[in-house]
């Protein structure tokens, strides 16, 4: 590497006090076993490096059930491990959601997050904002044949529509040639599946560092200025210049 | 509306010297014809209020064929209203996406605006990002039955992935109960389709305030900075602390 | 209802011996709470008074984890309800996906669902065929604002992949106006959410006869001719006229 | 390949008299250029050996506009290349929508074709159903990265939704690894990217028999039996056993 091109770090504690949720919606509970959690970790070690406090949370393994309330221990289930990850959750700067693809979409335990995160969409800020704002999410996607793109966009749809700001370029993957083949991250004659592919790398690179600087933009700006987004305010009749349109002539 | 909630003005010209460019992207080329268009005038009246200067694009009016180069007279095309209007969009800090819903999906000429966009993704700035970094992204969407956040969906997802930053709820819209009906702004017994509608007003105002936000945060940041996301340098060796995972143990 | 226009019933036994597989994908796991399951029953009762077996699975009642395998307990689990559902799966000529909307998607007890189906997707019929070659597929969906072909699209998609034939017309649903508000079949003021709508109706009626009729002529014809997709012999060697094409002038 | 295993042709003319429309949705208009040509080829080479007549509509060459209305020179369109074409789809038994992928997505020319196709959803056959009844749909998706399941979900959803039967795995693609790359049929070094990959060969193959099994089934039945889906009696007040369902309990 052409070490003169390498940006000089100059302010080495840029991101410092910085936190990271990284999710991995792998229907296996194990963390070690999964393909998507390979990708994942090549994004947190970028994080690290940078001085990002790293949060893995191994989705399936966590005893999550479906819904959409904040505790489904209200709801009929004896235990919800969510309590417990919101609390992570919450302290976050950046959510990073990684899926496997099966049948083209995101896991089941990938929507079970998505629900569990909509769960708490009615929470406020004390500016009246959604209890997200301020966060910034990304989406990484393994498979082995088809589906990168439309995972992602489901995934970053939420994470937008829940209050977190998407930077540019905030999804990655790796899938191989159409039809069945070696994951991400399986042996394969000359190395490991997707390792030397340079799109992925570039992405997941790109996708980290706009997270990153995503992230610390928002912390320097204290979030959001709440003109236009405080729906305490808009209940209570603010209307921040909205005007319904004159009719199409 | 109880005045003393409205947020103090303070700052007059918070929001002046930046340029939105709105896309509506209607089947029809007349600009009074479209349902569409009247909800993005809702949105464009609150930026101008605000000092933002609004340009607007009736994307089926401009003589702008498919393609996914920058200029299609390059390829076979007698003409091609593209290198005009991409001038105006290069200016632009806010790029907004309206489109009705035809089948469930945004209008082809939804999808035609996406490819030229597309096409310049080539286009790198004097960072090496895409060209798109520092615009802010958002969609509008109506239709008579069904589809809003499908077609934000795919909107949002080519937005950021073209290098736009999608901030928080970037997406509004308007559909009616399930079926045939009226379309929004169409004249019903009592007024007009959706005006009433508090969701999509509330939503509106979230959107349009969002994307002002964002848009002076990148200004006055000045982008975000490169390090990680410079594809001249990735391009010459650099890797950024990219380094691929161990194998899964 | 002009009496005259009702097509004579004349076959009263038509569709005596078929069987129908209604999966309500519900997030709840009681039977009688589900708004989709109003509509569901809608479906149901057409098929019951037209001689179809109708059996109803309850997917959030019946310990269903997700995973692609056939047997979850073969990779960890300490129990699974699949393998019992599947036993009846196999046997319907019908299988009817109803699934609620979150976030404008299917739920997470629905992506179990196509995970689990997808988890027998190498299975074979004594012809070589998928086993879901002779079953036909349908959707219904149900929400309070948005979502309807978006989450008909990803069901039906799974359902013609894994091997089930799609007739016209095949899903329904019930959606209101932009916005929460009531779900189908809550009461207002005159009546229930959705019951007057005439679309709904119309679709839910269309959709529940053609999957009856495709069913029907599907078993009367024995399922698929094998020509072209069995897939043992095209494992064994057979090209059913398959050729690359010349490559293009 | 073992001689003895390919199934007896028996019936020689089993599909003659069938005639399958092929449009390719390539953003170009001369046929040699599009590599989804290439595998709709393919395709078309298994019918017309089997004694199908094949018609190829290359989309992007027949000026053919947005809209969704019949003729869009009744809509302020100096010509209209539509109508013509409608001549040819409304004679096929079969419809295959070809389309490449861009930005993850089916091409605007695809969307324009699915608008058209919508803008004759009006109409009805003499049965009252949906003009569409009777035909059988399919999809072809190639690109260089992502995208197959997206697209063809998209299009085969669109096509049942208007009266197509979509017979069992009804896609078919080709993609290679993530990331740009030679598109299908491109030369590489040993010879066409993608003609070796035997996932596409075998999915084409059996959407191609698919397609000729179900469009003999329906011809040979008549199309379905309008009991239950003739609109023009349900406009009339006809119910075909439909019933709200008791609210749940």
């Amino acid at each position: 590497m052409p070490q003169d091109l390498q940006p000089a770090a100059g302010e080495s504690d840029a991101f410092a006090g910085l936190t990271a949720m990284i999710f991995n919606c792998s229907l296996k509970p194990e963390r070690g076993a999964s393909h998507t959690e390979s990708l994942l970790r090549a994004a947190a070690g970028i994080m690290e490096k940078n001085g990002v406090t790293v949060d893995h949370a191994q989705m399936a393994a966590l005893n999550i059930p479906p819904g959409v309330y904040p505790d489904m221990r209200d709801h009929g289930r004896d235990s919800d491990g969510w309590p417990a990850l919101w609390e992570r959750v919450s302290r976050a700067d950046i959510l990073l959601v990684g899926t496997p693809i099966w049948l083209g979409e995101e896991s089941s335990v990938c929507r079970v997050l998505i629900e569990r995160l909509y769960g708490m969409s009615g929470e406020l800020n004390d500016r009246g904002q959604s209890i997200f704002y301020g966060k910034t999410g990304g989406a990484v996607i393994t498979g082995n044949e088809d589906g990168i793109k439309h995972c992602a966009m489901t995934i970053l749809y939420a994470l937008q529509h829940l209050g977190c700001t998407i930077p540019p370029q905030a999804d990655c993957g790796w899938i191989g040639e159409a039809g069945p083949g070696p994951s991400y991250g399986d042996p394969t004659g000359a190395g490991r599946a997707g390792f030397d592919n340079d799109f992925t790398q570039r992405n997941t690179t790109i996708m980290t560092w706009n997270l990153m600087h995503m992230a610390r933009m928002l912390r320097d700006a204290g979030g959001l200025p709440p003109q236009g987004n405080d729906r305490r305010a808009w209940q209570a009749g603010c209307r921040f210049d909205y005007e319904n349109p004159d009719y199409r002539a």
